[in-house]
């Protein structure tokens, strides 16, 4: 099983950015964890992050080709980028959206995800705990096929 | 460590219920599996289902003694039982908000969840997976006290 | 046939509750005139109150196995019990909504009806014949198969 | 007892117009069963099609002259028209505002009848049988003066 | 001077439609009064009445060439034809609008005027006295071109 | 017949405020051609402005003892101003609402009059014309009684 | 005079439910110190509590025969539940509205009492003290009958 | 303990003003109601009633110095005036909103109280008890200080 | 191909009404140029136009039987016509768009066309062009049927 | 160059006012550096304060005579004054709004500010340096006329 | 004529994506078409596609120097990129908006499109036939010049 | 001082794109009048513009290493871009918002700014003043600790 996680605008400052709400972990040890943990089950991981709409785009593009799904924080792209949405159905291979916090209980603009409907699950609220949680759901979900 | 999973309105008929939505799989049979996944790092759950809105009240006022996390999928009560969300709030330990079908790409009320902004995290759009993700989940939050 | 007649929170109080508004008539009575009614066609009705909305859902599930057909006069519940509508959408036998009073052209909340669009037909503004029109339009739509 | 029956906008392409929705019986067998069905009580029925909605005012101007009751389908009219509003205020006989369909389960703007706080009654969903149903509500609630 | 007045749906039933709101003139005797009052100043008047929207508009076309200012009472059409609205706005004679109950203080769906913002002025509240104020109004706006 | 002539915030700068909308008359001039207009018919009339709310209530309340009808142009107050629409309520006496210009064709917040569903009659989009037919409006109203 | 003091979802919990907010005091001792009130004055009170909406909605019928008033904090019921509302209306007895906090200067969706319009009074934002007001304020208004 | 009731726009008209809704008494008898219960207790009452919002914001800001407590009656301004809301922000000691009628029940626009969520407590639809309920509840509430 | 060309309300003023909006040429010089530019590719045009919607409808249905294709430019009806519209879903030839000016760059109200979900295309801001595009387009869209 | 600076209802407070959002100086000290500022460039000031709408009305008026140019806190007033917000299109010298907070990150009703559009510029968030910038800004926009 | 063709974000994956709405033709062989429809009248087109919205509001930019129309499919930045309606805005060149499906009959979302308001001329819902109009549409509007 | 500058999309155009609004200075003349302004103050500038949201968010992330503040000017970014606000509440050193022109005087959608709740302050409506402005704001922000 080959995984795509992608993280998108901010992401970058995780660990030095409100860490009250984000957390006092790097992008970079995050993805440590969640390299750790694909291992376990023989699942290889790409990390990408970028603040670029179209790269993000790009990328989702991409791994359709490379990837058997996708673990995607959009951040705040997330409540209006529905050109991101239109690659997510664009694709065919799984995505799962994540966020490190729970965004229904911060911001009003924070509740809406215009990428919800079209993403296979969402999983929020559990910090970076949420990665490997997606990591996991992708297994259950493709457990079959591989 | 101990989970109480709650299943609200409408839940008792799965696999009977629009199962093209929901699933083929009865209540009974999902509670078995999460069972089976408890069991492997000894952690016991007790299941709860009820269509009574109070009655899941009292059973949430009654986990705040005897459990040490809830598994929550309160159906339709979801989108408007500002009386639930209280009693969540009311509770000290965390509530996992999880429901089998992707919410957010169904009818318009089904996009509005009045318990997320209480509950610790949430997820959705994982068929029964999700109750084992949200088992998981409990596990990862609550590993250094138990 | 086989009928289930059920009526939600307050129409207990019919015959005194604002009777400008709902009539002289008691339940009990108006009761007595729909047996009367389906009498006629060899038709049999169960009668079902309850002010409690899990109890109206848990009749419904029961309904599924033992009525033809449901009149329901939901009551207040109308408005926004999606746990209702839930369980109308997850039995299979056809639901006629009733009410009394003409509900569109009172306050503004009440014009809502979250029940509604899974209904099988609406009938409301004509009082307790309200009741014998859903009786005989259950006849018409379940005629062939009976 | 003097029956109008009104049917709005397209009504006259019933049978070849969506049948899916609408049924494949034309407006004109229609008819032949509502007049079958008056023919039992001795009561007379009218029958009005019209694509314009100044044509429909005439004609209920007309009704409360000549007719005891109006059943009226104002097809898409329904959704907008406050001067058919202001004309069934006007008259003082009884409407009956049947549909068809179950026009709450379609498309939102559908949701909306702007006539239907100053009908009598309400029946819809029924398709062809909501006549007749209206018909006989008109019985039950006329009964008396006959 | 020229003036044609306009009068919409539901109005020719003056005298006898809620006479609570609308008064117990008909159309008939409050144009004689409105004939009364012209001639005293060489003014002639024609009356028009329709329920019919597209026939409310011929006749505005045609005024154009015929009148120099039109009373126009559009009744329900005012708060949604925006078709006689834009034959407002394509004809350059002035347009009063009059109403003969205040409908700002009546249902919700009357306080808007889709026609005001195109007519001249707007004069409403004081029942058939409006017809005979908006000729005054004519007088004065016209005054110096007659 | 002794009338009250209320202007409210602004109109006290009239023939130098923005003079292509209201005009290039000052208030002063104004209230001249009104005074000539009531003596024609032994009407006195009282002028007041005010650029305070609380004046103008006071004023109100003063007029329910000492005058029969009043002339009220609130000027933005139209627009929010509550309190004037209760003292509008709470004198007994009918009070004319008047705009110079046709607000429903301006900003869209001066679509909203909060003072209109209480006032008796409503004259807008006349310019200084709309004071004489307010006046004329009144002795007809009040025409029986003087 | 003999008054009912119904409690609604989640005041079970008081003393020990987000003190910040509600307070430190026990529902038990509340209604002690409620009941040495009463007793100044010879009136009789009961206490009744409930998660449950139908519950509430039963013990507001059985009033309407045994008590002169009631005393109202239906929690979170208060924002949504048109069905206590309903009841509310049904029984002749006046039926007072409390609140501990002041639920206008709380979360959104606190702003929304669908209960108020038919209370006779109500009293929000003293903590205990409010049932002792309401206490009194019931002791006003039934006074000249006792 | 040292009052200050306030009573804004209108509220000098009580006694004549829509005695169906406020009243018969005037406000000079109310107060001297609150007078002679507040002498019970040895508490001090200044009355101040205005029809200017400014002149309620200064006598709010002198009270800050002068007085322990504030009954507030803002009349209409409760509806829109944050200027008076961020007066009761700026001085610290507490303000009891009061209503004669319940707001609640009637026009749509009273149902908004802009200075609701900065007030200590509400209490409305109590007529001249309302101020005498008020006077107990600041008892109540300063007693321990005083 | 057989196409018919309707025109709605205030179309027939062309060339007069607005010129700044709509251009000096009358609707018969259009249809002239459309005419030409049928017959380079054999195409047979029928040109209809009515200030009334009832008319329209009408010849929507009579198109089914007789046209190819329609194009429509539906004036102001565009924005609130649900009857024309349910017209154009009822009948299954393509219905085409058409607008001469840019109606999302003008008033508010233009921006809603509520037939556009059930035409074939739109096609808007090009003034006279537009019917030629829409000749073209349908030509596209039939060209492998004629 | 003359500048007026006015400040709205509860400046007059500042300092001792919820001082961790307005700071700690008072108006007269703020004043004061204005003051010193204005005197670099030879300019004079001349300050105004008050909570009385009527009042600020009536010195913006008074300004366009007197002085070149405003500076304006309308404190609660920037979000419901229309009335001001006429006074400030009547006179023709620039006006420029400020705050000392950052209105955009409070309170929901705080974000409209119905008098920004007509004033000339903005300056928010900066406290007492808002008024200096808004002196300098005047001295930049003017400079060329002084 | 030179005519720059742009195509925005996920548009590159025609063929593959969601063929029952975008079709089966790749965008390189609907551009070989385009290509091929120029040709015919000398006009010469160049190709762009970037899901990147700064890249295509840089290639706007260019274009004002280098073309003499643009064709404009932004994808899903139609429906919140007020950065390139700012763009099209700025440049002085005829841009035409064009849509392969009808926009206005997906999703609600679709139904808005930012940039409506300053393109020249919109055409949407013909597949790739809709950029040959769009061709056709800038050489009538741009016929007179080259 | 160390200032960043940052221009978002279609400002590279300024002075040739609307002139009437946005003036005929380049955006190079005016950084040049920036610069020299800076200088006199020994404070150091840098200028950066893009049209890409990626690119911008990648500026600020690195302004928080180098420089002491930032003046922002995001262009219609401004509306939507929660990507870039979330920038800005992740860098801790102040950024201020400006525009050119008053963006509260222009289209609906302008009024918003989604970055206003996280800047330090706000000046718009002063032309390339505002640049100024902005700079001096700065200053007297960051005085004590340069």
């Amino acid at each position: 099983m080959k995984i795509l996680v992608v993280n998108g605008p901010n992401l970058n400052l995780l660990g030095e950015r409100e860490p009250n709400i984000y957390g006092n972990e790097t992008l970079g040890s995050i993805n440590a964890e969640i390299t750790a943990e694909a291992e376990k089950t023989g699942c290889s991981v790409e990390f990408f992050q970028s603040n670029s709409e179209g790269a993000i785009i790009d990328k989702l593009h991409e791994a359709r080709l490379t990837s058997d799904g996708v673990i995607l924080n959009a951040g705040a792209y997330t409540h209006y980028s529905y050109a991101i949405r239109d690659a997510i159905a664009a694709i065919k291979i799984p995505v799962i959206e994540v966020h490190l916090s729970n965004i229904d209980g911060r911001d009003e603009f924070r509740k809406i995800s215009v990428i919800a409907p079209v993403c296979r699950g969402r999983i929020m609220g559990f910090g970076k705990y949420g990665y490997i949680l997606a990591l996991k759901s992708l297994g259950m979900l493709l457990g079959d096929k591989n």
